[in-house]
């Protein structure tokens, strides 16, 4: 049987919160606001802006509430924030965002190192944190956190990643994505936490927030909406994420959208994204934040502008 | 149902060919000897080694005598060379390869442009070229270059690559690889051409010669396997291929044959070859051609190397 393609699939952008709260540098507000205000003339469906942490523990993202006052919105389109917990609900409730996003670590070890919490205390801080969303009538969706493979713990069980789903769900949850957190996942390994997931919750709704350290983050995408995920997230231009490496490259981050998006356009999947634009916004984005994209289709382009470039190059000998 | 996954996978490394061909300097005989036998050691199956174009074509293939003289051979590893023609063929049976590689170009535009020659010149030739090697007693593959796009002529039918396949066949011809040469397909269209090719020719084998440009290379190495792909051809390093772009990133090229052997080995299909063995040929081959390495793996190395990092690594806040 031939792979399984949906005709349309929702992306979301999250450069704006998973690229800047570990952006190397400071990044101003008005930076992180033109970045917003840039990715919502993209067509993009859903934009995350920013998230409620506390301001010592991520300093980029200390100014969220400004964040929110000064974007301009975009009709139609979904405006999303991190909270992390029900503090972070608490204060993000109060702003014009229209989704809030849950997160748990679904590592044990990364749980302990970072939050010193145990997975049981996460659920529960997770489930207060969905109840405050859940009073204000704002959408709710929660974010399992490396759910296939953790740089402390290796890879993660799959009976965990389900029976964390099952207490969500049951707590009344239905919207997720599960997260490649490192970008070192495997495609077989996503395609079969997400099959098991969606045989056993048919009521749910599935997204995959994927990274790329690894270089296999499109084939993870792809064996994702073979499985079934409901929506793709990346971040513009590769921004962000990942654990710092001793022996890094660039583009080590979030996989970078518009290469999610360039793919699935050309396999004819509506994103409701051109690939030409996505393209262009990628490199003002790179400009605004002082970077090179870390992208393929940021420089490249699409297959016209591969066919322009062709007719000025010389005689060449590719197989 | 889920995505099918062979037990096993032959892997090809091309750098010493179609890297060094369009590699942007001159590149002298020892270097090249050196790149193969550094090849050698790592376990790959198949290794192509030189090609026997005329020298006037390209330069840097002129030495292709001289270099599967000096290589050193490994016992139970099968060296290849490109035959483009009948001439090609009469020098490359005179060496001691095991494999020889014909080629014809599905794209007439390119064909046009490049060869001078129609589609059926260029079938005639192959045959011809086939014909000689046959008589040698060496192995025999064909290869289909530009078999899904082209940047002259856009999408190539479908229906042309098979009736090419098919005009093989019937000259006895058993093993094909359809190439990705410019990197700029989709995992839609490997996916179907496979399916289609291997449904209307169940008796032959068919590998992908597999190029990166949109990034979307190991997504199309996953499409080709599920769909029956017999064995994977990528470059260490990402060395070489694609053509010319104004606008091009650095690793533009092959695909880098680390990436492909980490995916595939983080799946559970057997390559052969060990992830950090292979990261290792790659740094030692970027030193080699003075280049940095166009994959993630050689800088980022194996899980294990992440799991490394990650202990001496700051608190971070990854979804």
């Amino acid at each position: 049987m031939p792979l399984r393609f949906p005709s349309s699939i929702t992306i979301v952008d999250v450069a704006a919160r998973d690229g800047i709260q570990s952006f190397p540098r400071a990044v101003d507000t008005a930076t992180k606001v033109a970045l917003v205000d840039r990715l919502s003339e993209t067509g993009l469906p859903v934009i995350e802006v920013t998230g409620f942490a506390h301001p010592r523990v991520i300093p980029n993202l200390a100014d969220a509430e400004e964040v929110c006052a000064r974007i301009t919105r975009k009709p139609g389109v979904v405006y999303r924030g991190l909270v992390p917990n029900a503090r972070g609900a608490e204060r993000g409730i109060k702003t014009e965002l229209d989704e809030l996003l849950g997160l748990i670590t679904v590592s044990a070890a990364y749980n302990k190192k970072n939050q010193n919490m145990t997975l049981e205390q996460g659920v529960e801080e997770a489930i207060k944190t969905f109840r405050v969303v859940e009073m204000s009538g704002k959408r709710w969706v929660m974010a399992l956190g490396m759910s296939l493979w953790c740089p402390y713990e290796g890879k993660i069980p799959q009976e965990r990643v389900l029976s964390i789903l099952g207490q969500f769900r049951n707590a009344g949850m239905r919207r997720f994505y599960l997260a490649g957190s490192l970008g070192m996942e495997d495609p077989r390994h996503v395609s079969e936490l997400f099959g098991r997931a969606l045989d056993a919750y048919p009521d749910i709704e599935i997204g995959f927030h994927v990274h790329n350290l690894a270089g296999s983050g499109l084939a993870n995408v792809l064996a994702a909406i073979d499985a079934g995920a409901a929506f793709v997230e990346g971040a513009i231009c590769g921004v962000g994420g990942g654990i710092a490496m001793p022996h890094t490259i660039a583009s080590v981050g979030n996989l970078a959208t518009e290469d999610i998006v360039h793919m699935l356009n050309e396999m004819g999947i509506e994103t409701g994204v051109d690939t030409a634009e996505i393209a262009a916004a990628a490199r003002d984005c790179a400009k605004l934040l002082g970077i090179e994209a870390g992208s393929h289709t940021a420089h490249v382009g699409t297959r016209a502008d591969v066919m322009e470039g062709a007719k000025k190059a010389p005689r060449e000998h590719p197989v």
